[in-house]
């Protein structure tokens, strides 16, 4: 395994009713003007938004709110919100939502004390030296961004999807209450599922491999394919929406790649996707990723398709190969059973943008270091995938 | 689950060489004047002491030190810890050794700020309000101390071994090379080990069940139970050495116990054994476990029992009993088979002071939350273990 550093600095209060732990912790942050930030009001339709309020009057906390963070964050919205921190001289931002309104938060929060444009955090044309802190109270299980350092914003204009990170970004604490996704439907807790499985394949699908990470990467694998389906069944099953919360958490909160490398080429070439056709993240992934499989799988690496078909799928095939294969197609008949699309064209996208979106996708970074992705490979996933 | 709250706030150096970072993560903590802190050598027998001197030399960081720290640390150390720290105006600590030094270095760190007598931590007379800053050079893995808020220290005059913790005693950073433990002798890694395995059981086996945690607790037994054998086969295998370490680690973070409540019925009762007759823990631990598994297995709990068996040992037996019993009888085995004492007898220990023992286990708390155990309980897993 590589060397590493791990810094998990985010504090999380995870149950149902930890909103209450909310106000005392601002004050213990000393947050005197706080942006509530959130999406298109869905925490108005639960209780989320006035647990919050009621928090933030009780603790005597000032507040002003950004509202209408979109799924696909834009970068327009983090200038915004920027804007908005500086006149209010906001010193807290709480990011009420799911990854999408944190990631927004998180570049808002940097944005805040940056004199160019946000966008060159993205571009790498600069990195973050000063970021405003920020909480969260996630709404849904998914992205990680809640205990990460991360951030994928969309540029409208440039029609991109890029990611960007720093640890000045990681949230001072987290509240996961599993009650405050019931209210989250059908399709969007399943496109939050293949999210997280997601996460955990392309650290679990890379070099080099470490036993000890590996297994437990294996061991989130188990509950969510597990709670999955039983969360789909009961969208308010308590025990179900915890599993697949805390899942959610670790799937991407840097225990799971520690001494590895992680792959991430399923996420580059999914960017491309929801930054041209807008579409939800989780299901671009669920699409693409047994095509990935198949595109990437060879005699170099059936080892360690064939030891996750064993080890999260019970498969008993001895041959590593067949193993290999029979993991594959569990894992795409698990994304068919939570009932994601399995095919670009349910979603309408055809392929006249594959050669555009490989050529974009490969921009920036080379892709893939599970196995390292040309153009040709990447149209032939898109085509795989339609 | 129950509601929790994790705050895992030491960053974590892993791998060859990254004893490289200490003198500029000192310098970003503000260190002026170190104690340096040890046991009985064994780290100057190999390269870790003149590593870490070379640092704070090449840091320019004034330093002090306390050695002789013993594997039962006592208090009497810790006293006189604190009155160096007092006399020589120090400002922060690097434990450098196993989880014996660790535990002692958080004892001081809070017994210099204390004007009492630190025992008091541990008979819960006071709690710790203030501590210096600390960080761990690991030499040992075994006790998780690195990472975590707790402390064991042994009373030498009344005979007690007593745990106790606090968040701010948390190590501000561990540097965890895996080749600072190649030179650990063969029993001491088993004990290592075993204590390893202590430490999940302790988490495992316990109330409410949590299928993301429980699953990641499998996950570490099996890396433990896989690299314990290799590891003890050649002391120098890197990756083995380096899977036990983060597998240590990650055994007693917090992480596992995340959403639980945790038994610690056997290290409740082995500590009275390694208070009595000054025992290595993880050897005791080793000799009490299958026999606490056995005594407390019961209809009620059963199931537990044979999950662990079917995914950490792949058990394939259908019957809950007979797995759950097949699943004790291969951790003794493990036990057996990375070469420690099975039996009390063999370390000269005989029944003379069960009762005696026993009472003192029960005397600041109730034992065991997965089942609770009676004196009369704790009497027979001893006479059971001879």
């Amino acid at each position: 395994m590589n060397n590493f550093w791990l810094s998990l600095k985010t504090d999380i209060f995870f149950g149902k009713g930890q909103i209450s732990v909310l106000g005392k912790n601002l004050l213990k942050a000393g947050a005197k003007k706080v942006l509530l930030a959130y999406g298109h009001g869905s925490i108005k339709k639960n209780s989320v938004y006035n647990d919050i309020v009621k928090e933030l009057k009780d603790a005597e906390i000032e507040f002003c709110e950004l509202s209408g963070i979109d799924p696909n964050p834009r970068i327009s919205t983090v200038r915004k919100g920027a804007q908005i921190c500086r006149q209010e001289n906001v010193d807290f931002i709480i990011a009420a939502g799911a990854g999408s309104v944190i990631d927004c938060c998180k570049a808002i929060s940097a944005a805040r004390y940056y004199n160019g444009d946000p966008w060159d955090f993205f571009l790498r044309k600069t990195s973050i030296k000063k970021a405003l802190p920020l909480c969260t109270v996630l709404t849904l299980a998914a992205t990680g961004s809640e205990m990460n350092a991360g951030m994928v914003i969309s540029n409208e204009e440039t029609g991109e999807k890029l990611a960007s990170g720093s640890m000045k970004l990681k949230p001072r604490f987290s509240i996961l209450d599993p009650e405050y996704t019931f209210s989250v439907p059908k399709n969007q807790t399943a496109a939050g599922i293949a999210d997280i499985t997601s996460h955990i394949f392309e650290q679990y699908f890379s070099y080099p491999t470490f036993s000890t990470v590996d297994r437990m990467s294996e061991a989130i694998l188990k509950t969510v394919f597990h709670y999955g389906p039983i969360v789909l069944d009961n969208l308010e099953d308590y025990e179900a929406r915890a599993n697949i919360m805390w899942a959610g958490t670790i799937g991407l909160n840097g225990l799971l790649s520690t001494g590895k490398e992680g792959d991430w080429a399923t996420h580059l070439i999914e960017h491309e996707l929801s930054a041209k056709y807008d579409i939800t993240h989780g299901i671009g992934l669920a699409i693409l990723t047994p095509h990935w499989m198949k595109h990437v799988l060879d005699d170099s690496n059936e080892k360690i398709f064939a030891a996750y078909g064993r080890n999260v799928w019970n498969i008993q095939e001895k041959n590593d190969r067949k193993a290999a294969l029979k993991a594959i197609e569990n894992t795409a008949d698990f994304f068919n059973s939570i009932g994601v699309p399995n095919s670009l064209s349910q979603l309408g996208i055809d392929s006249s943008r594959f050669e555009e979106m490989a050529e974009s996708a490969l921009k920036y970074n080379k892709i893939g270091r599970f196995k390292e992705l040309s153009k040709e490979d990447i149209v032939k996933i898109y085509t795989e995938s339609l």
